[in-house]
């Protein structure tokens, strides 16, 4: 009897991804399902049968509470695309053959993009060989780019993150702002959305100014016009802050990142030395300037500070694994879990899902209108939409000072 | 009657300084002290007299709560070390002028150990001159760099931030770790002390593999062996994270991040680029091994997450900021306060103090037989020390998903 769930992780993590993993294992296990197997590092590891029965990591309540505040995808996770079918029906019959083997009934992917083109062509092969399994998709992704979701878990703690992290360097910057004038940029995640770039004017209120300037991949980036943005606001204010997608690419199409690289540059080790983004927007006002500038990478933390969710995003985690295990159960394939807002204020947001070959390599943008006119700042629109994502907080599980984490075991001992 | 009490804040920002801060108003108010005056940007602004009145910024119980949870110097920092007196004697007639006007009887700083000079400085020059305000110095320094004391107020909560998230970067590189090796260099503040990048190893416990190997600014840094000692464990393990000092050094005495600069690279805006020690590290190990590497600076976030303190710390910063007023008004003159650990445990600390000349310009480092016999780790002894630092939390107070601080005022506006 077919009556066993399989669940993968996949893509960048986020500090809520665990979170839709206990919310598929916790109602699998609510729903009578018999096993719930981990894909180890998604559909990759799986091709190599590398897969873990679930029971034996999460023993308890609170291993469920342990393993929604756990930052990186416990199962591990790949960036790995399946190939077309046709012309590869040997990838896909070994994949259908482990899940035989493991009576699987449920197939959840959690990710993104590249996912739920996982789902839309594992689903498309169970109906060309008229296979039973359903294959449903849980969304993920900080980058908040999946289109038909109002949202996808991940953004929200991410934004929480970007927001504070923001706030807390402006006022570190500010108090050192006296006789000298400092301009710091902060560079943020996003190759071609600036949702989270975004989010760097949470970092604005009553008791704090916020960025000055925020630059987003949506719109092409004009080294020219920034300088003198900085220069129109340099006299006005002792500090500037500037957040900038790691995305931002000039009326060339080169990533700003890439401009430093004409000099071909090879270090004492004669090896080539990329710069990030704020790096080389920090030389540039330097060198055209001549003031204090400092750089910024958020770097990985953005995606895996757990430390600091957002109460509403975990939950809405949670929610969108149960939700995929409920849909897939019912015979539901081939689908996306979805968020839909149903009012912002007071915020309510349901699950629903879509055919998953409607969303599967589109991409969600930042519509133009809710960056302001001279693309340089979000609009009230923006604020709008980010705010309720962020609200409240689940603290981690603090053992002798630090968050305790689920940990994958290997003979007791954590995997390495 | 000079019966008023003036305090500022020095040198690089930490987050819990403004506890101190806190600790100074709330103890001086409660010994019947009139006014207590805030220096803006510490003796530096002072010396422009630049100074606020505190009461007209904390206003009740709550804002003294605000106040502690406020990342950056409240009142605005600085990095100036006051001239020697001989020679310079107008420097002090002019600061004394200012304390005359004000009439104070207690000068508090808060800061490390350019402040404890500029405490000895002024104690010293009232000496001479036989004027009745005392000097009193408040320890605080991410860097753990201070004589005498047992840890100053800031360390605690910096590594506890720096455990919590080599942790988190840890985990978010294991998840990746399947079919590529990853070597991660995660750089930490501290130019000539390793207590922070000591910290590191709190992120190892039963539930997470902590970093491979930790390099300190007090040995000299082997370049080769480093390579080799990568090569040596890459075998055995998916992923390996290195936490280093930014002062690590190699034995002709140049940093790390210097070694980068041979090729007198200038990059396409006619710049000189400096390279992290992360990143130059990072370079030479994908170069030499071939294999791939992250590199992460930690940067400003570990002085300034106030929304991640200890708070065992945060608590110790409030006491050493009380005990400062209360030496002060006792007639002590010259002194900083300091932390004495009576027992490790249960943890008992409590405050003292000594004659500042004794410390200010003296530097603490991590006594050799507390980092391992082959250099790139640390013993037990430093965890037994570091850990009672780190224990519980004070959350920040949250309005609408975001921190709220304390925020200095301008007719109603924060200062920008």
């Amino acid at each position: 009897m077919r009556n066993n769930v399989i669940v993968g992780q996949s893509g960048g993590p986020t500090a809520v991804i665990n979170s839709s993993l206990a919310g598929v294992y916790k109602s699998a296990m609510d729903r009578g399902i018999e096993k719930v197997y981990g894909m180890r590092h998604g559909i990759l590891g799986f091709l190599d049968e590398q897969y873990t029965d679930l029971s034996e990591h999460i023993k308890s309540e609170l291993d469920i509470e342990l393993l929604k505040r756990t930052p990186a995808a416990f199962l591990g996770t790949c960036r790995y695309k399946l190939p077309e079918i046709y012309g590869h029906e040997d990838v896909y019959k070994k994949i259908f053959a482990v899940l035989d083997k493991l009576d699987i009934s449920c197939f959840l992917y959690i990710g993104g993009n590249d996912s739920m083109d996982t789902i839309r062509k594992l689903s498309d092969y169970a109906v060309i060989v008229d296979h039973p399994t359903r294959f449903v998709g849980v969304p993920k992704t900080i980058d908040n780019d999946l289109a038909v979701t109002d949202h996808t878990p991940g953004y929200g703690s991410a934004a929480k993150y970007i927001g504070t992290a923001l706030k807390e360097v402006i006022a570190d910057t500010l108090s050192f702002a006296y006789d000298t004038k400092i301009v710091t940029i902060v560079e943020i995640m996003g190759r071609h959305a600036g949702w989270l770039t975004g989010a760097a004017a949470l970092a604005e209120g009553e008791d704090s100014v916020g960025p000055d300037l925020i630059y987003m991949p949506e719109l092409t980036f004009d080294m020219e016009r920034f300088v003198d943005k900085v220069k129109e606001i340099l006299p006005k204010k002792k500090c500037i802050t500037v957040a900038v997608s790691e995305g931002i690419k000039v009326a060339n199409g080169k990533y700003v990142c890439e401009l430093g690289e004409g000099s071909d540059y090879v270090d004492a080790f004669g090896h080539k030395q990329l710069t990030g983004t704020a790096r080389t927007l920090a030389t540039v006002i330097s060198a055209e300037i001549g003031c204090k500038t400092r750089a910024i990478e958020l770097s990985t933390l953005q995606r895996s500070a757990s430390h600091l969710v957002s109460r509403v995003d975990i939950t809405e985690a949670f929610q969108v694994g149960a939700a995929g295990v409920k849909a897939a159960m019912e015979g539901e394939t081939g689908k996306m879990i979805l968020l839909k807002r149903v009012s912002n204020d007071p915020y309510i947001c349901i699950t629903d899902m879509h055919d998953v070959h409607k969303i599967a390599n589109a991409e969600k943008t930042v519509p133009r209108e809710w960056i302001n006119e001279s693309g340089d700042y979000v609009t009230k629109e923006f604020m709008d939409y980010m705010k309720p994502l962020i609200q409240a907080e689940l603290p981690p599980i603090q053992v002798e000072g630090i968050p305790r984490y689920l940990y994958m075991r290997k003979n007791g001992t954590p995997v390495t």
